[in-house]
């Protein structure tokens, strides 16, 4: 049937893309499960105890709408930073939030910088709001603050995206670093700083809510270990946050989640717990590449790039890896393609892990 | 700190504005919890048994992202519609899946129709994507499906949405209408057909995979009882879903709502339960209103609005029910705004409801 109903001119223009190709589809297609998850950066130490039973409890109110404001845990996020809750917005993880800033800030047409390799998910939204990429090359396998912003000011940038610390590599800028990129920053543009790993690395730039040069996100899905809940939050001036609250999907986060991230803030314990651990297995890890004569890439984050190289071999050992059952991703970046990005799992986890690099390497 | 970072000219030129001031709002105003929340038609039958033990099992994977294709709950969907996965695309609910029809529908500027009064969170999405609504009044406390078709064709709209069964009367059009709506459709516009109510009313049109006239929408939400667990359903052409794909948020659908969803597809003894005491409910509210002098209107969801006459007596009664810490909810619809609309609940809540009623009443 001849259709007459057309797409958005925007829509139509898109080519047909996903940011990620899932554990689950890669499971469909060997038509096995994978044995080790280690390719998405998921906390396998899980959620804490207190927040796993919180939500255990909230799904008794599963049949009632979660409180669109998110009145309480915007409150309690409030205490934990310091920060006045009318600076927050919550959002189904850092991916909404970040479709929400490019929304709210990307004028269609006008320009976003990132590095080439970064987030592909920030790059996603780009498009898909009409906006237009440009990228910069890492330099020394980090973001390269420079040409960040040299490109910003050339293609007079709306927006620039920097995860801090960085994913896929895992290097970290200093808070001064960042202080002085927002120093440096052209008036017109704003920077989205994806906090997503920001527990594991070290003391981060402190929060001034009222600086109207950036955007903070920050998530559960990592530390907290429930990407599966889907709740992440947005720090930034209240009018920007009023901006967001005009367009927000207000009924987007749900209600077991909310309750759970409530908890698990509340956990310090367990959250020390994780950090700890993944110290250690990032230790490991350094270890174990040393020992297969490879190096890896100093890590702020729950994951670790192992260098091997050439992208022929990041890829072919990537692609053994997944034929022993073990997921993990390469980068699609031009000078990161040599890595492998290995996610610090459990100590029983991270053995297995090291029996199957040991076994496609040899 | 004056500011040159600027948002979009069309977030700019909005008007702050949410869809709904939800319950959590209203006690935190007043200081006290509700006893009883009938205003946001969430089944107070909770979801199915086995749905929550599915839930409640999924927990223990939190930590992992869901499946982006949610491929599972399409592939039973798929069997209990009757319609191929490749139809289907799920969301974190009906308002979500409301934003993506807009945004991939609504080219900025262009027209979309709706009835006045009817669902406020489509209009918003209209707003937020930059369309322009055209309203029509409601006909006997009915969508006018002529008026809306003339209202169509003179604004050459894009979108016109329907809830069927309609949310806030309650009331449903047959197959046989929405099939001669569909033929008379102009060629560019698409119905938008929210079925949020749809298990709660008579046999709907069958599923048509292929006609590209019309987009459907399902949710877990209302006879499902899964509300707070933020997920719904689109039913559309391969070639819409296909856009919805290329702009959709891939990981936005939580893990615990896609097992919890999947398992109450297949208690269907549970929903069916449901749906005999909500056919109950709604009688018990229609005895109780002609008891008092009044009337409801017939309804095919699991709601029903009460008709007071005069906008002033419906605020009046809204008001007085919650003092009584009752939350039900008014319409803002030039024609409605004389109905109060309640949910139905478990008999213990019908008791206390009409307790409460009897009294604002006298």
């Amino acid at each position: 049937m001849p259709d007459a109903r057309r797409f958005t001119s925007l829509v139509s223009a898109l080519p047909a893309s996903v940011p990620f190709v899932a554990p689950e589809a890669l499971e469909r297609r060997r038509g096995e499960r994978l044995e080790l998850r280690l390719g998405a950066n998921e906390s396998t130490f899980g959620p804490s105890p207190r927040a796993l039973a919180a939500m255990r409890t909230e799904l008794e109110r599963a049949s009632w709408y979660g409180d669109p404001e998110s009145f309480e845990l915007r409150s309690a996020l409030s205490l934990h930073l310091g920060v006045p809750m009318e600076h927050m917005v919550i959002g189904s993880g850092i991916d909404d939030l970040l479709g929400l800033v490019v929304r709210t800030f990307l004028e269609p047409g006008s320009c976003a910088v990132t590095s080439q390799g970064a987030y592909p998910t920030f790059n996603y939204h780009v498009a898909g709001y009409g906006g237009h990429l440009e990228t910069v090359p890492y330099r020394d396998d980090r973001n390269d603050v420079e040409a960040l912003l040299d490109a910003a000011r050339r293609h007079d940038a709306r927006l620039i995206y920097l995860a801090n610390p960085d994913n896929p590599t895992g290097s970290w800028h200093d808070p001064a670093a960042i202080s002085a990129l927002l120093d440096a920053l052209p008036e017109q543009a704003l920077l989205l700083l994806d906090e997503a790993y920001v527990e594991f690395a070290p003391t981060p730039l402190p929060f001034d809510p009222e600086d109207p040069r950036l955007v903070r996100l920050r998530t559960f899905s990592k530390a907290y270990g429930m990407a599966g809940a889907r709740i992440g939050y947005a720090v930034a001036t209240q009018r920007t946050i009023a901006a967001f609250d005009k367009v927000r999907l207000h009924f987007g986060v749900n209600r077991v989640a909310q309750a759970g991230a409530l908890s698990a803030l509340a956990d310090r314990a367990f959250l020390e717990g994780v950090l700890e651990e993944v110290t250690w297995g990032r230790e490991e890890y350094a270890r174990l590449a040393a020992s297969l004569g490879l190096t890896t890439l100093a890590s702020a984050t729950n994951f670790v790039a192992f260098d091997l190289g050439t992208p022929e071999r990041a890829r072919s050992v990537a692609d053994g890896l997944l034929a022993r059952r073990v997921f993990v991703r390469t980068s699609g970046g031009a000078s990161l393609n040599r890595l492998v990005r290995v996610t610090v799992g459990t100590p029983a986890e991270r053995r297995r892990f090291g029996h199957a690099f040991q076994s496609v390497l040899s």
